[in-house]
């Protein structure tokens, strides 16, 4: 199968989304991958697949490779004489900014280009937690109560000690932290204001089980990954992180009751259906008190969680075969010239 | 002041996207305007101000005009020896699809092209009735009881008639229907399942009062027009609804009482600080049983809702200069480096 794996971003997770697209290389090998880096400042490079390391783009080598810019239906590659063409079906890789926004989603609509990743109105709800909340109290799921404090807003936290800190619009715990009394509030605080005007204060809930579920949209029926019982410390930490999103083994199913497994299955749905067609997204959920609470949705989790999928490249082959028409509307002019003709002009 | 009115689109309000810039343009006569039209097939061309006539459009003549890329920080019009920049900030004029679904929003972004307009999130939630719901709902904002139904699904709609059937998606009064009793239904369905996958039903509420306010955040401070009490038929059709995008005239104040119209700035403002910052929007309330209800969220009003301002001229200058910033964050490679370093490569 042809995929353009698209990968960079001007996102505090440039890093990994590098160490991602490296990771599906080895994992797709069978593919004919074509990889575009999009550098911090927004210029496209087409990256050869024997340049794909991450010294490449540490060291700048990418500056030297050839532009692309944007037209309708590709990717393009001008020189003075000469237009090549790319324009398989891309693979939305940049996590964090651009790429979770709705930024990359829109360009690529825009120019009609073919993408598997999260669509405009499901990056906004999984891209900024707040939002992620009001979709769950839309559709009846469960989670984690929350207040939100705004950058030089005076606010007394209402929750009880201890608590975490988070950025409302980060992924990969970047400024996340665990507060455990007021003492370590004002840092925390800084920390996260550092990333974000707006942050998201929410209990820190002793003793919860976390498992992870991934799953798409193709052929008329959801696909569900394995269900995963992420090893954790207190929390993953950034550069724990970072190693994480180049797992290519596949991991063991969590031990959890076929019960479990469906009621996490059935919370998946309800967050997917309507919204995240066309992107293959990972739901990270709390179990506390035997309820299940979204924690929260990665829409481009990290090397697109194949280490869950028994055949990652069936699935992906699934799902951009199955992706989300965009109807563009056909524009007449019959107002106009409806008018145009009363007033006989 | 210099301004950039980018109008068009592959929308359904297309037309009225026109009408609206030809009218901002005898609007603010006093500007340096510059006209950029963006045609349904999402091709930019640069409009001359003696050539912005509905007509121009409707004919096809613009296709003869210089075509206009984006680039960083502008559109550019290239030749084989020149390159001349339009990088004055820009008024998305684009009603509906690509302009008020964050398509347009997440293209300027990209390009670090300063407008005025709804960003990418504030986009998803006016563009998408159901989502408005939801933003209602999170910010405690009344809004009438609604159902959603699915195109294919079959549903018993609950609500007692009569009841209006609205496409989730679509603005301008376009495909939405009055429906007395059973026997009209199925027809009002089809009509709103022609625009949209999605129907929202709400209950028509006889009696209710309806008032529309415009406003936008500048310099510290939210700015409001005057409330209007929009003449009403049973509701406005797409055709008057058309003649109505071209207003320029000052409208007279609505008469209200104080505590009513700081009762529905008060609404205005929850809906609007936090998400709508950078854009004029107008809000459409409901009064009912005493209750202000946010009916509906105009982000890019028809013609700017310029007819509810005293002096629209001097808003649009205000806003223009009170725009958000937005950060792109700064990329290092400090991970890749110290894993390289620590592989010893």
């Amino acid at each position: 199968m042809k995929l353009t794996i698209l990968f960079g971003g001007a996102s505090f997770e440039h890093e990994i989304s590098i160490v991602s697209a490296i990771t599906l290389k080895e994992k797709l090998s069978n593919f004919d991958l074509t990889f575009i880096f999009c550098d911090s400042d927004h210029t496209f490079y087409l990256v050869e697949a024997s340049k794909m390391k991450a010294v490449t783009f540490s060291k700048g080598e990418h500056k030297k490779m050839p532009v692309l810019t944007l037209a309708q239906g590709a990717f393009v590659q001008k020189s003075m004489f000469s237009k090549s063409e790319y324009n398989s079906v891309v693979l939305n890789l940049i996590h964090g900014a651009d790429g979770e926004d709705g930024t990359i989603a829109a360009l690529l609509d825009f120019y009609s280009i073919k993408y598997i990743g999260p669509r405009v109105d499901a990056c906004t709800f999984s891209y900024d937690k707040r939002y992620t909340k009001y979709l769950c109290e839309a559709i009846g799921v469960k989670s984690v109560k929350y207040e939100v404090m705004h950058k030089n807003e005076h606010c007394n936290i209402q929750t009880p000690y201890p608590i975490i800190i988070k950025p409302s619009s980060l992924g990969s715990s970047i400024g996340v932290s665990i507060v455990k009394d007021e003492s370590e509030l004002d840092y925390a605080l800084d920390v996260a204001f550092e990333f974000d005007d707006t942050v998201i204060v929410e209990p820190f809930l002793e003793g919860v089980k976390e498992y992870n579920l991934a799953g798409y949209y193709a052929n008329g029926a959801m696909h569900y990954s394995i269900v995963e019982e992420p090893h954790k410390e207190e929390f993953l930490d950034f550069e724990k992180k970072y190693m994480d999103f180049s797992r290519s083994e596949q991991v063991l199913t969590a031990d959890v009751s076929e019960e479990l497994t469906l009621r996490l299955k059935t919370n998946f749905e309800k967050v997917y259906r309507g919204l995240f067609e066309g992107a293959l997204i990972r739901c990270d959920f709390f179990v506390f008190n035997d309820e299940v609470l979204l924690n929260e949705i990665n829409p481009i989790p990290g090397s697109m969680a194949n280490y869950l999928f028994e055949d990652f490249a069936v699935s992906l082959e699934e799902l951009s075969s199955s992706l989300p028409h965009s109807k563009r509307p056909k524009v007449t002019y019959e107002y106009i010239h409806s008018i145009s003709q009363a007033k006989g002009k």
